[in-house]
């Protein structure tokens, strides 16, 4: 925790952590990459059923809709509204933490009191607010089975040093300063074909904590996946999920949880090329833990 | 309604409307504006209260905080998460309207029958995921207030093809095939500075309908303002949302309902330039005639 | 439908239907048989987890709560309260239907269109507010399970006529006027000792349609039992929930879904009298097809 | 706080508190006094639109509803029903405040430490649930601008001593132990005929802390009004809630807030007759801090 500390490093009040690391110039340099213009979502689809990994269902009700219309009736009856709420948080719906998700000892990210994130206000400091300019900068994929030639990694397995380095190695971009690191499982598109799992009893593939202090020396400025970002069960006694502690808490890190990256893995592998531009665009909601997302890669 | 129409321009299963007029093309060359690096949001702020324009505010509750946290107590009760709901139609929620979001004598966009629009299961037709990709193009900013010299446009007076005439001889554009068209009447902002107003009994600006043909003309993607984008009053007796009758029923238009325009006529004005990239990237909601949206300019 | 209706009955206006069997005299002679002042409620625990029987879980969020008080803090912090939603129809929660749950070729009860229930303003017609009053009259129970010698009946079985005329001969009471008749299967009690069953793919006991003709003839106000009240499969092509549509639409009868009645059978066999006085109260909530309620007994 | 405590008066674990007082031969007695039969609702209305009394309304959505039906569509769309959700606390919503509502310097009832109250999991002590068998007694009602001459007792004075010693003169009842005590300030009514009052700036009326004693020492189970129960402003400067935080945290007292008493009022004057038996029936909502309720009282 202490090592990869970023606590001070961008001013005692800082609440946007690796963000800092996106500079305008990252983010031209991304946008200079796009030679076709096509793009490529990265968002899970938002359904409204519960599953084994889904124990709070999203919530989707109309207030008007086009079924009760008959003919002649005025044009006041001709709109259709919904009700939407969620819990994003959790293994199924693609969004992004802001640096109050999580909290060490008391302290969240640049040593502010965790009181700072209250029942009754949210989060009062640490807000995904802190995110209301964007993340456009550069992406890339580490596309582990493709890179170990299956077709997903197991439950409990994680994504590590050695899939990176071959990625390095093959997929022709180096990781660097300002970037969105994405790495690809497989998990979510298995879940698609074979069904849901409750990561707490089946477990979850995910980033390992040795790819920390390679985040922290390149300057990776968000982490996502196609899981939860934790593998589970961690291995590790004293944390529950060592990835969004260390990385959030110490570092300052914004990860992006549950993206779908099965659409992004074929548009990478298409084109032979495993970067691209990629937009994040957190909601602007007030003291939140967090928004859910839908980023866009673009080619 | 008909002379604007494009049911049936994009084939008879078209859902995406005038998100058809971006091409990767117009993507690339949006892209190829930016110098800068520079982002700015066009999303308001999500609060939670009630006003007299938030009938139904949207909700926010924690799961867990910050502030229960007790020294010495497992790494599990470390994390904080949220629920957020919303109602996201209305004037206060920066949204983009899906196609399913207006119908007329029973029918939508591309004459698909309104009963597709169900209480029992949403937008099974016309859902906003079918702009799941993003949108990713030039956005142009007709900013009617300075053209005007006047704080803010009056509630009841519109933004109109004289505004957009003044624009595009005074600031270096021309609305062209795949824009997204931003209407800055300052009204958004004003709010903020002196109080709620409920626009069914104080009125409110927008576009006015005479922009539909040259909207229709141009090719624009997406109309945006800092409004509910229809003047109310609206004078017509048949048409409660001209705008949005026309535009979504006839033209497939794709809408962009209160987005905050002030920053980002702060940032055109501070370079002299009205037109940069834009990315709006709804949610992968299933089933939904719309989503909240950060549209986020880059220059 | 026909043979068993009561509309008109009870006038062109009336939403009460059945409950116009409870006159003050049913009231009074309900509360004159008890002796002892003893209270057993016939609600399930409403709880917040999914489950195969519970697909949207009802929701509980803490608006303020207790666990981050900090000595000192003022008195404004020692409060505590929650959000509560849900959706009482179905298959676990103890509620009460409305005459406006159910329709049948476009028709509420007595004959009233069914568009006065609508998606943007909900029960209009046939609120659950008819009965704001309340229900305070006598209960009979007939424990099938008790009468059969047996732990429950199996789902898909049914509680018919024979198991009612078995109660009359053996428990002491005859259903006459104004009564709510429940009807125990010790389904419920069965699931919280094995688990939850989706009664879609495992089927439902409950009361059987050949009841309906003696609950009109007796002048039953109100059919309760520890299931959603209808056997599944229901056998009949034409209907999905007989006894709900027959009862509810045509003889404007008020049905208790989920009632807890495992209490309430040890409380009734420790006296061996199995008539008592009850109270439902459901909550006076404008437009809605029902309420949840704790239904009381008295003995 | 002291001179008043019930701390451990029905032992270490009870939560009950004042429902204690209501033995089986005081709801004996109370059902006893039924000689008509006649039911009269105390509930409030719910409604579904904020106010200034209202800053997070009530929601109510339709999952299926008539008004989309067809001629000759299947039986599976012939069902309307709802979500209802609600946050009853506030001044608006006829409810129960169970004695996890409460806490003083980190101690709920009983000197449960307030923690047991938490965002995560709710009332895991002190819950509703303690209340389920229901509460079956006498009530009084105090109708205080009756008593006084007046419409209605005006926001910032209080119901006293003096009404309560001039009711006993006047309508022939003593309070005594086990009763539910309504105090009528007509408050409510008021406000249903001139308009919603922000409290926290309009003030309120409400039982003045003086009766605590009289309330601790007659007995009363229950405390109820036409107002959220607490005077606004209260004059004390180290009490938001005199009444709530020494009746619930003290004395265990159960606070009924927002009953409507005009009807009632109605009833008892017609009969010159100001006791009656009363039903109040919490939902049996695990770990809630209190619940909906619809009061009836039956002469």
């Amino acid at each position: 925790m202490q090592s990869l500390s970023n606590w001070g490093r961008w001013g005692a009040d800082d609440q946007r952590g690796t963000l800092n690391l996106i500079t305008p110039e990252r983010t031209r340099h991304a946008l200079s990459l796009v030679r076709e213009g096509a793009t490529v979502s990265c968002a899970h689809r938002v359904s409204y059923e519960g599953a084994a990994d889904v124990p709070r269902p999203p919530q989707h009700y109309m207030l008007s809709s086009g079924d009760g219309y008959r003919p002649g009736e005025g044009p006041d009856r001709q709109a259709c509204s919904d009700y939407i709420g969620l819990v994003f948080h959790g293994h199924i719906i693609t969004h992004i933490d802001s640096l109050a998700h999580f909290f060490w000892d008391g302290r969240l990210y640049n040593g502010v009191p965790a009181q700072r994130v209250s029942t009754a206000e949210g989060a009062t400091s640490h807000s995904v607010e802190a995110a209301r300019t964007g993340i456009v900068t550069r992406g890339v994929l580490v596309d582990a089975p493709m890179l170990r030639g299956v077709h997903f990694i197991e439950r409990g397995d994680g994504v590590g040093l050695e899939d990176v380095a071959r990625a390095e190695a093959q997929c022709g971009f180096k990781i660097g300063e300002g970037d969105v690191l994405l790495l690809r499982t497989g998990q979510l598109g298995q879940r698609e074909r074979t069904g849901p799992v409750d990561p707490y009893r089946g477990g979850s593939s995910g980033p390992l904590p040795e790819l920390l202090p390679l985040i922290h020396e390149r300057g990776v400025a968000v982490l996502g996946s196609d899981t939860g970002n934790d593998v589970m069960p961690t291995g590790y006694p004293r944390f529950t999920n060592p990835v969004h502690q260390v990385g959030i808490v110490g570092m300052g890190l914004w990860i992006l949880d549950n993206a779908w990256l099965d659409d992004l893995a074929e548009a990478c592998q298409a084109r032979k090329q495993w970067e691209f531009a990629i937009n994040i665009l957190p909601l602007r909601l007030s003291n939140a833990t967090g928004s859910p997302v839908n980023p866009v890669a673009v080619f």
